[in-house]
């Protein structure tokens, strides 16, 4: 099978090379890159040096492929559909383009009248996890927010029992989030060893958590992120009051009957060892969401903890895992690596 | 004056030479330890190579002094009162020995039935924005726990002015919090990098906080802790539910009004540049703890954010700036140093 | 073909797990540990949770296997070496035990009698780029120093060519290298962010780059190590000073020579972008030697820049190959990880 | 006495400023940025904040003062090197424009006519530990390399003392060396955990090598620098081949006849414990550049380590140090910060 990536000059463009270089199943027919054109990919990612001989091309030189992959930023992705429809009979796009359901969420989220509210509904939103049987059939899967999926995945089993009052959410995350375009922010000296607040009361990945965690109501989430000295990786710590009184064994049924057969999703909770809860540490380039959890004695708060790779199962890890649920193929395929430790 | 540090090899006994052996008015007559009497203090603190000839002493041949410094591990220094109030006029202990006013709470939150309940209110708990006055008079000051102090400091003014119905706290802190002992968590490469859930549900600092925000209610406070990449190092992220709806422009009077003469206290919370929040990136080695906040709109949530050195102003610096109440100095003798940009 | 780990509990050990566990051609068959035995083998290396049931077992209690990997400490597999030949068919030894050919060479560098001298000359030294050939036939392949093998790779082109003159050598090493026991010097708030000289002229690893890089004479090489903020990570830095005045292009030719067939050694030096020459950062978890150089402006001083993650490359990644040169699988089977960029 | 900073916006202009600020005997009346005239000056260095009113102001509103500090870019000041010295008595300028005696010198090492060749020989090289009794009657001080300081302080010793064939010197540096100016190479993922070698093979500050270790002949230095993770600091190391045989404590009796009395150079070589050789971990905010050594047993290698805050004693610290030389000041005035330990 041939796929392309459409803007593959950024970090999770670069992921989705990585990860389809290898995938057994397909071939990467095209990478494109309206500033590096002419330039081998591994100028731009040089993890990729000795891997391939493919050059960025320019948009407009896309070949037709089976799956088109677009890493374009966000808000550029939309007023090209067509243009990316006419050459792919399927498309995974990462860009925040068609998460939302409703046009209005666009406007109230991005500030941003869309510009194709009739393609909204013939993308399927791209975690398998949540849809996988809209996934098999569809033709168009929307890429997940990094801090949205680290939520939605923690939070699913218990917002789908509607378990839950409030939650309050703390996602940290690392500078790869960011994306590759230096700023005053993201220079080292003032970047590095950060623990720096940069959204403390609203994101607008809230939006995809409340369209995932509904169930009918409105989810009662409150969302902080604060960056921290790390380049890859996102850890949620989700406060969660619940309804009633459950015991810890409750939780563990609850999240195994939801998650016992996913084949990139663990139950992280022992009670020795270095590393009793989910870690990002351990997950760069895996396509793990770890999910872990611990109850307050005497209240009604449970801790949910939850760890991943931002550019993996944040990004492009989830991208290459709708695509083989789409296509067909062995869910995990291409997408096997543990992670590293130590690291 | 005369000043001796009782336990001087750890983290806080050094940051307290440092800072004392700089103080204009006091002399640093001896230094404990029982493992590395004999040697120069700069063996274990490095820093402090070539700015004295001091050397370690054991306890037993600690001289009188005036004021006495503390930094023994927690639980030993109950047992010891007797012998330390016998050399010292003054004493100020960092550890967690003297911070809680009842008994029981000992029993209950450090699992330790106390040696010397009756020394428990001779000592004022040590952190003069809460207790100035109290220390002016006082011969016996307790430490601060570090992380108490990032969410006191930050929490107070509003739990004094009884607006807050529940807080959830969460602490991100650096490797120094955990003392000088190499333990396998602490080991380079398995420490390196986390973002650690190390207590999500509970950690013993909350009896400080109970204690001190009490104003005759038990306060309703859940707290998280994470060890982040950082060796010096506190930022607490307090999301505040409010009993009412409340402006900004309320939030700045009640801070300001609570703080503005406070020499350690910064309201940092601007709207432009990198640094907008509290961040303790720059607090390294300074006294400060800098606080800002942001209310969400649309809900009663108030996010406060606090930062400081865990060594200093959840430490030594605060005991030096007790010291310096208790003996009349100016308040900031001795603790000037602004911190450091970039770090 | 059964292949078994014994001394699987520490870094080298835990990545051998995570190659072995995924390739195509070996079933993991057995791992030892004498303090874990008992315990899954992902309590201590938790990226492999959920990856495998493997607990570790007894030394006493391997079974015979096709393979037998060791990676025990410096001086404890020669005095076992008859238990482990009898287990094996093949051994794959990454200790330094007998990578010597001379057992003078042990009491000189190791001040260690060598108890098992008559074994030395079974073994090969498990480098397959410098012995590919003896490896095929061979039943016993000796590891590799990380720092030896960082340098001997980058040497050995003009070294053969009997170009250097002398040749002064630092190697920038991560925190990995120790090992996974904590200490004092290991301790995070100690270890993080050092630029720490700790063997500034001579470290044991000489012996091997004495050994490789000889071609009848004893080669002329300085060496100094330094420990960086990295974990997995090792760069040399060569200064060369050559016997003759020689252009960039004859340089390139004696590289191209050397390693054009090389599938894990690459040339890196190219005029633009952020990685011009080889970085150890990019390399984690990928089994690649990047070698680059640059030669000085008026002088006969080359400076040979070489780069590999010591865990694989320098350990785990290079005793795999070695296997496969040995078991005659495809070179690179199960080492294919490209390395991550960003991380 | 009055003092201005022309050009305080960056991270020297920073430090500088920092350091006046709390400098007994000076007044800060200015701080210039034409980019950021009108702000505070805590915008930018916001460990500034509480500690300052003061505002930046433009270039032509500079007032006269007793000394100026100038921060501007390399070849920016001696074009305007005539305005600075109407305002001003004295200078002290921290850019490369006036460090080197010989126009020639400019032409060769920064591609550049020298403006203002007349004024080369009204200043002093600003390193009072090699030029203290010209700069005492000086008024015009150059700043010095922060890599060359590194090194002219670990070399002048032996050097003067004609003891060195030939020298390999690496310096391994932080992130603040390249200014506060974000870039493709300085955004954080890129930048994050390098071992990276930007100048393999020259670099501009050897021309202060030369220039200062010279004594009669052209001092034989080969230079290479890697940047590591660290955001402060740089250490050297200096691999010297010595013309003759020389026993440790020849050695020793060198450095302390050349630096007994010096202030701020420490001699680093201890048997035990972490710290045993210089480290830059431990220096950042302080004013010393230790030095330690190792002789390499059976060759004629002695290996000088050296290490600094290369914006204190590499830069603004040194500045500060010379205005006290020239001014008649204690030289350690407003310089006495020792450093923190842990960090």
């Amino acid at each position: 099978m041939q796929v392309a990536i459409a803007g593959a000059s950024g970090y999770a463009g670069g992921e989705l090379l990585r990860l389809l270089l290898s995938h057994p199943q397909v071939t990467v027919a095209a990478a494109t890159s309206e500033r590096s054109f002419g330039q081998p990919v591994h100028m731009l990612h040089p993890n990729l040096r000795g891997r391939t001989d493919l050059q960025f091309i320019r948009l407009q030189d896309l070949p037709k492929v089976d799956v088109l992959f677009v890493a374009f930023p966000h808000g550029q992705v939309a007023p090209r559909i067509e243009q990316f429809a006419s050459v792919a009979e399927r498309i995974v796009d990462l860009s925040a383009d068609f998460r939302l359901r409703r046009a209005s969420d666009y406007t109230r989220w991005y500030e941003w009248e869309h510009p194709a509210p009739v393609w909204l509904n013939k993308f399927v939103y791209g975690l398998p996890e949540l849809h996988r049987e809209e996934l098999r059939d569809a033709r168009y899967a929307s890429g997940v927010g990094c801090n949205a999926t680290v939520l939605n995945l923690a939070l699913w089993p218990l917002y789908r029992a509607k378990l839950v009052e409030m939650t309050v959410s703390e996602v940290k995350v690392g500078s790869s989030e960011g994306g590759n375009e230096a700023t005053p922010a993201s220079h080292h000296p003032e970047r590095s060893h950060v623990v720096r607040s940069y959204a403390p009361t609203t994101h607008r990945h809230l939006a995809e958590l409340e369209q995932e965690l509904g169930f009918g109501d409105k989810p009662n989430i409150h969302l902080s992120l604060t960056s921290v000295e790390l380049v890859r990786g996102a850890l949620g710590t989700s406060h969660c009051f619940l309804r009633q009184n459950l015991q810890e064994r409750d939780i563990w049924k609850l999240y195994r009957e939801a998650y016992a057969n996913e084949p990139f999703i663990r139950i992280v909770k022992v009670r020795r060892g270095i590393y009793r809860y989910p870690e990002p540490k351990i997950l760069a380039g895996s396509n793990y969401c770890d999910i872990g959890f611990e109850l307050e004695e005497g209240s009604n708060r449970l801790v949910v903890i939850s760890a991943l790779d931002n550019l993996m199962k944040g990004a492009a890890g989830t991208a290459v895992q709708a695509m083989n649920v789409m296509c067909g193929f062995p869910e995990t395929m291409g997408l096997d690596f543990p992670g590293l430790h130590p690291i």
